[in-house]
């Protein structure tokens, strides 16, 4: 007899969760409903900024699998249908139709809870205001994309009317569409509550994007909470207040970051965690039948050895395929994170993994850093350019701890090198000598990766002299 | 007392070991000697084919330290000397002066042998004809450089008489000076006796570079040995006789690797393996006193087990710190190699690491393969470019042996992260989960190395119902 899964939340882990298992189990024997509340299935949230910078022409494009194709691959896709409650006891879901209005109740064998994020929004004074915009999903894209058109001029050149933006949070949300408001040729600033933007890498790290964000013309305003918006009589934003600057501002974007979107989930009675995500065992379930995967769980780090909240859609991606993979009868088990993560400010990359110096100290760590400038590639080479790399290794054991690199093109994805030796407990003497590749269009002979360890082997070791390199 | 360290060869091994004894010595404690044969010191000769190309402008741009810096830095350094013999019982060297024919004994407490290594020329007719040239020394770049600004016109085009170039051998530096001459507007033609070019990598990784060296121009001749050349009657090669083919050329480039210059060694009675490279313990110590690394020594692998000759630039300038620390009294040890390495052709990028199919076969592993093709970032993003990726893990225990990745620029230096994991004995089920940097600009929300891994999982696992994915 065919069992019935309900997905709820039609994006990167639902749909993976509900390929996976359709692909995986004997013909008939699963039934996939899926309720999404948006317009859209399956689209790479991650490309939004993109898409508003122009280096992406079409929202369509974010899109991987419509829900009219996943129908055609037998999945029964609800869209604009919302779960409004979980009777855990029961097995049934409450769905409502979120344009109609119309109720019904869902029984499911398995259920997927993939719910994802929800917006952090501070409870300031005229955030209502027309003008100030997110970028969670795909709508909220769309309705930034078409104001900036609406205050375009023919010659593409942006009006009066849209010409100073403000971006609120300076983490990976916030860079990324400094980036794009820059791109669409908007005044740019961005405004930050911490001393140095982007607090996913530590503040010496952070001084360097600062740095480099200012040289792109962009307005980096620091160590500064924002108080509020003053609004028009129109009833668009016209100012952001922050400290004691007035930043007028023709549109804004917030990106304070998000929280799980886990209301649901906690009313059914699943637990949430410290970080607000569901908590899951390490096949992504939370009580027997009910999984849950994505921005809306919680996950294990394997440094801090906390669980923590990392709305990534790789992780999402990778969720929905263990949940789908355990509900199809095969073995799925997440191995936790390590806090990889990687972004770009026009041509600066920023990369990190690991614990930084906060989570860090958080964790208990004792722990020496050691910081090196280096290039990608050979110095002759014409295209080099600079990066600075920076490792945290526990003391006295020497284990890697964690990585940042902040540099130009071609730099970021080494952190995937550093992420690999995190993975496997390895220490900053162990990566001193390891194989990696090197050709002079690269990187130098010696890799900036093996750089970085060396010197963190040293400060690890001291100046013992029985090995004095 | 001060001791005295000679060392036999300036280039990467030589003077690092030089650099860094003498760095970490105490004050006077150690007098360095260098016996240079050439004009250069410390040079990249990965460089050369990137000046020959024109991507690098001058030849001085490849020197990192000239003898003059080195003096400075209080070495003694004795440029145009070569060492004719070690006397290992009385610890001395004969040294003679090049081009002086001097000779005298140099008595010695630590000896560093980086005599690197030497082309591989085979007994052709022909083979000593003017316009043949290989590409090992600074010497021979410039040469190479020289010969074809003869030839090129003033409006930069080569004239008749360097016209078309025919590189022989499709290795490193054969497809590194098949695209200098392309860049330099020469017909290129680049033969080998292997079915496919680029036998580091798989053959059906080798047809990628086939066609993709095809879409550049370059003419590729295959499955064919080069037999001799035709000699002018004013002594510069006219053509390359290469199997049924005669291949008119007015440049030819040998690139058919290098062997271990250890003849010196074998001479004084240090055992050579059966590379022909230097064998050495793990701290590159030949015997008590007498230490050997760089392209003159062999290393170990640690995935066959066996000892092999792999000259590169990045093992030289390992070996060399790690003998100076050894001679300066601290710890250092070669942990061994896995045979990483990368190249390019123009826009194409070529990685690879451990072990190919036929050194699996040789090494007596049973696997398992899995080819997969995908992006250098989002399908979405306008800068995606298509890579192959290639992996082998061994059968039963999933073990990564080896990894190659074929595909357009950004796609290569990801063979760091499969290196890193082999270096660390990972299976490939362990890497499926990897937490790796994913955003748009850098990668698919699945990077290119979990897709590859996962696909080799599946290989070593069969489709076992219980673990369906």
């Amino acid at each position: 007899m065919s069992k019935r899964m309900v997905v709820l939340g039609g994006d990167a882990t639902g749909m993976s969760a509900a390929s996976t298992a359709l692909r995986h189990a004997g013909e008939g024997e699963i039934e996939v409903v899926v309720l999404e509340r948006g317009h859209y299935t399956s689209y790479s949230a991650c490309g939004i900024p993109y898409w508003i910078s122009g280096h992406v022409a079409d929202g369509d494009q974010l899109i991987a699998r419509s829900p009219e194709q996943h129908r055609e691959a037998g999945i029964d896709v609800r869209m604009r249908t919302e779960a409004t409650a979980i009777d855990l006891e029961n097995r049934t879901v409450s769905a409502r139709g979120v344009d109609t209005g119309e109720t019904y109740d869902l029984a499911y064998d398995e259920l997927v809870i993939a719910t994802g994020a929800m917006p952090v929004v501070p409870p300031l004074e005229g955030s209502d205001a027309q003008g100030i915009f997110g970028v969670q999903s795909l709508e909220q894209g769309e309705e930034i994309v078409e104001d900036l058109v609406r205050g375009e001029r023919s010659d593409g050149k942006n009006d009066g009317d849209r010409r100073r933006a403000v971006v609120v949070g300076a983490g990976y949300i916030g860079v990324e569409m400094a980036e794009a408001m820059v791109m669409r040729g908007l005044e740019t600033t961005i405004v930050d509550q911490a001393p140095e933007p982007f607090t996913q890498v530590d503040p010496d790290m952070g001084a360097i994007i600062r740095e480099a964000m200012e040289g792109m013309g962009i307005s980096v305003l620091t160590g500064t909470p924002v108080d509020g918006f003053d609004v028009g009589e129109d009833g668009r934003v016209r100012a952001v207040r922050a400290g004691n600057s007035v930043l007028p501002a023709d549109i804004v974007i917030m990106g304070l970051g998000v929280r799980p979107n886990a209301g649901l989930a906690a009313d059914a009675g699943l637990t949430v965690g410290a970080s607000g995500g569901i908590v899951t065992d390490v096949r992504m379930q939370a009580v027997p039948g009910v999984w849950a995967g994505g921005d809306c769980v919680e996950v294990h780090h394997r440094l801090s050895g906390k669980n923590v909240h990392i709305p990534l859609g790789t992780h999402a991606n990778k969720h929905g395929r263990i949940i789908g993979t355990n509900i199809a009868g095969g073995y799925g088990a997440f191995p936790g994170v390590i806090g990889t993560a990687i972004s770009k400010v026009c041509d600066l990359e920023i990369g990190r993994t690991g614990l930084g110096s906060v989570d860090a100290d958080a964790a208990g760590y004792g722990y020496v850093c050691a910081t090196v400038e280096s290039t990608t590639t050979a110095g002759y080479w014409p295209e080099a350019e600079k990066m600075t790399v920076k490792v945290l290794a526990e003391q006295r054991t020497g284990r890697l701890l964690g990585a940042q690199i902040v540099g130009r093109t071609g730099s970021g994805k080494r952190i995937d090198v550093f992420a690999t030796a995190i993975w496997n407990g390895m220490t900053v003497e162990e990566m001193t000598f390891m194989d990696l590749s090197y050709a002079p269009p690269f990187s130098p002979v010696w890799d900036a990766v093996l750089i970085a360890a060396r010197k963190a082997a040293k400060e690890v070791q001291g100046e013992i002299p029985a090995s004095p390199v």
